[in-house]
């Protein structure tokens, strides 16, 4: 299974940030973790801080994955881009948020961008990028 | 790990909800499978329509389970008694629903009781459940 | 014909309210009159203060009765679970109130259970219960 | 008795209008079917399109008619006018309402001029207006 | 001085509505008193319940008169057509209001005409109209 | 192609309106230009202040005209009554406002009868109309 | 006839303020002209900047005067003590504001102490203060 | 005097809430401190987690006591049913919150069952119910 | 125990205000009352009308008193400045309130200062005062 | 003439969204038939995902074009920042949307950029491109 | 250069207040530090906690300084008569916010008397009022 | 001392926007009056219009600089990302806007950014970065 986790804005700063909402790992270890839990399957990693690349990837990644992992940082609560261009794409996507979202400031209780994908998964830190895969797998061969 | 699973309001007649929202499965047979899917774990089901009896069960779990589960159905939007329960009891608790609330009617939007379990699942239909119970794993076993 | 008519909280005590809003009789001479006026059909009654015994009244409905006549009361406004069980049956049903709502309090004012209803009647005190026997006739026999 | 029936703008064109809120009757038919329905009765029947010749026919109903049955259409949400006039007027008088309209859009909640009648009734398409009828009888005679 | 005195619908039924707000007298009545307090002025009254006749009336009042004296009664606040007429004639226009509508409804409290005018009084139920006189005679001869 | 052009209120006070908004033409100006433009095109003209006259002209317009141009003015943002109307009738119709509304008062923002056309045009003064004729000529032909 | 003027903050700068909103005279100069205008009647002017002193001034009135007539300035907007001292006196009180408040920024909208007052007078400027007393002695007369 | 004391959702896990909010005490030893505190009175105490329960015990608390205190607990900000029963009740009733309700989240600022009681007590903790007896002794001797 | 009284805007004309809301005593008799049920304590009562008088007072408190009791009337729903003195000064403090805030006005529902206070007590008129001095000594003698 | 034909995110992808909102073409087709339509004139078009990108080409487009059109799709109603880059440039400018904004979702209805163009057109479309440059046209020839 | 610097409630009590938020001096301290650090100007220093207090001293400043200073605490967010005053006054005037408003509370984000400055500095604790002079001086010697 | 000036999009623009709000002076001048006001210290400046560029220059800052002053321009009001960025960057960070921010168009009013830096300085056209800088040596030097 070839799978594209797309990371938004912040998350290259991961261990910069404060642990309560993030977890205490970087994004590289994020990696090693999926690469170790997962090992038969293929994993494309991409960040940027660019709404509009993002954007791009989205957009690209229908003819290459299988399906797609994103947690689009700030842009989930402000971008309407990002959520025109998951709604584009036919494969599974999957939305993660470190943090529980649905304890957290007034601005970030909107989910513009989730609406577009299957579903969403909040609050389990790294781990929450493990159940998407887990769940991404369910839906694949179903 | 003895795990609680508690379902709120209209779950018992989940078969006969609409089918893009809530899927085909019942109650039942999402308790088949994930006995299927985690075969060495002990799980507890219950159901009920009454608010102050979820409140009751979730008051008693802390003692008997390692963790809970609970898709509040109606409640969730509702319920600040459930979502003082849920932040009372200390074992690691996630909350679950069928459908991908953020793309559903406003008064579905309001997340009452979620911000009160370590995190929440949404939109992924019956394999929500088998993703909780793999979290609680990750969760219970750090 | 046979109708049940569910009553929701506080409707055991219509003869202490307000006579302005809930007029003057009290729920067994409303249920006298009904069967005065409509002799010949079936009709049960059943009132709880519960949310949750509303729901499974409404969820179990489905295979005893032709119709359904519900006054949910201050539930009206607030239950999500009872609005969820009533758009789960399949038989015609009918929301009846007796004060004019759109005349009364903000927090009256919305109808959350209402639109998982055929249809609803507000204002006509205890003759708001004759008309929507009146009505689930002209329905059922169409 | 003798009742007058307003009908507000657009309801002349009933039969072209979308049959899941509005049925599939005209308004002649709909006249029909009550004459049918009540045949001692008289009944005076007058749509406009026109929200100040409603208001007119609402002032002058008081010396000839013993009650006044109104859909006021799209005036419900936006006429203070017809509020008014209903409100000055002593007999009684009952809104109509073809679809459930608590199921509806955004600014067809706002109920204006219902607040000024006795009660009203929603969602029972043309049978709406035979409970009308039914029920200003019961207010009548009582 | 010719001044056009314009009121909206239901100032027709003046002797019907709630005294406390709108006072005992009718609309001939306060024509009278018009005229016995400013026995020299010319005076037109026109009252239509019609919101178009009423942006006519005003349209073609520049012409013919020195001021404009009205009161939209329920159009005040929702005509943005009548707060359009307003806004194009150039002649000193005053509103009244009989009621004090700063302790009303919400419904009344927002003044859509009111801010096309010269200025507004409100409360002093038939003296308005008498002091909306004085102080037209007051601009007009500055 | 037959096509009626419909003003609604204050329209027939062009000249006198604000010209940074509105132009300098007056609608006679606008009828010569239309005809100068479109030589071979039948257009019907009709402007009225009252809200149920545009009604009846929406209702009645799809028997004799193969499209609608509309500038409802002020009732754009009020009249439930012309969108229900303008949303009965089959033949294309198209929303013409003189100004760029986006930029304007808070009032003027909500769009109420304009859902209810094929699309809208707005802040292009009289060329609006030509670019409307322009588009319907090109739903026509296609 | 004895009348206290309150004015409020402010207004003892009255020649420096925005002269479209403020006309051009000074808070003497509208003294003068109102002593010229009702030459037998006693008037008594108190300004302040203190809203407290305002309170006082309101309750103390009702023993010593014959009416009231304020203009409580930006304490309109936000003082509840006045509003409160308004509501408990008996004689009739008459609120005058310079400019037409339906015309300007949102925070003047809200007219706070406004209801406490038999009515208001907005938008005549300086002729508000004639019209008020205009007003005092109609209803004190009557 | 005879006194109930009705306690809501989770105030039987007083001991579990969080110390700022809620006090060191447990339920049972606030009641011995009433107890201890007001000798010669006899109290009543009930706690329940459901909505519909607490609502039979305040419609059946009228023939039976001298009067009420109730902490509603998550029911304080959501009910209409407990809201409507208080209403009809006659005798004093106080509600008493343990925590300053005025300083906390959002959600906990609607006080809906409140105003159907004589008033309120809020943020004294385990002394509120003390100061509530306090005050119906006042109440009912007077 | 040395106890400060400060009483806000209005609240010596408390015998000339509603009785519904405000009970019939006036403030000298409240002061009797409070040095009749609680000999032993010394009080020192100050009413102001000046919102920045009441601030001074707050602040000079915390040195000469063991305890303040404030009932700031209208300065409640509006003084920032009254909240901030509050939450500076260290001794126990209690907000007052003669009638039930929470079934009263819109703006009077918005409680500024109260989050700054201990606790606080409505509707219970003059016995609130006595309440507040039983809690203080509560909390002092802890 | 020479004009610039900006297309914002996922404009790019044109032929994969919704039919009904979005029509059938792609973005070179819509090329195409502009040069067929206007053959005389230059075109220029250019496609980012980017919000900065867009905000650079709106900045340098004075210089080198006598017109621009746009469709900032999803940026329409998020993005200050190509909102002031329009407001900066002084050649004529036209928004234009393919679907009727008015009738989609409430996070469409904003309209952040547009206010800072001559006008917009919405809900044509491909056609919405060539009234673009018919109104142009108009513009720059006047 | 002649400089006044008014303060308003509370913050003559600075060194009791919320170190985080207000930093560790008191007003004499900022005193002494601002004539420490521009030793050439002549400054007066005016506290007060009255409201009307503050618009007096802002009304006279005019004729007696250079500019202006104010830091009007708690009457930030409620003052509409010291906005008034500052925008009387023609000499430029800076406001100084020892905190960062804009992280802090929703009633603390509500700046009524900030656009009536020529701007404000926000978040530098007393380095605040430091920087006020620096920029007056730029001003002022433009 | 190393300062990192950023400007965000349009700023580039700067001498072709509207005076009155953002000065008469580019982007380079002010490079120029910085360094010729402090001649000791090293600036580094960098304008992007790309949202996620302005990311990437903060998220880089913290080790080359010992303080970044930010005007983020239109993003202000709309970057989660922006304000993630700055939070996440310890070395102190200074918010400047040319314009009073306080005095403009609603959507500027929401300071999404500004809650993670120190401070804010707003209305002071070009000199607001001198003041910053003024304050970053405070800051740097205390």
């Amino acid at each position: 299974m070839r799978i594209l986790i797309l990371n938004g804005p912040n998350l290259n700063k991961l261990g910069d940030r404060r642990e309560d909402h993030y977890g205490s790992l970087t994004l590289s270890k994020i990696e090693e973790s999926i690469r170790y839990e997962f090992p038969k399957d293929e994993f494309f990693f991409f960040q940027s801080n660019l709404e509009g690349k993002l954007v791009t990837y989205i957009q690209n990644s229908e003819n290459e994955y299988d399906g797609l992992i994103i947690n689009p940082g700030g842009y989930t609560h402000t971008s309407v881009a990002i959520k025109d261009a998951l709604e584009i794409i036919k494969i599974p996507k999957i939305e993660v948020h470190l943090s529980n979202l649905s304890g957290r400031e007034e601005y970030r209780q909107k989910l513009l961008t989730t609406s577009s994908c299957n579903g969403y998964i909040s609050g389990f830190k790294e781990n929450g990028y493990l159940a998407a895969i887990y769940l991404l797998k369910k839906i694949l061969t179903k």
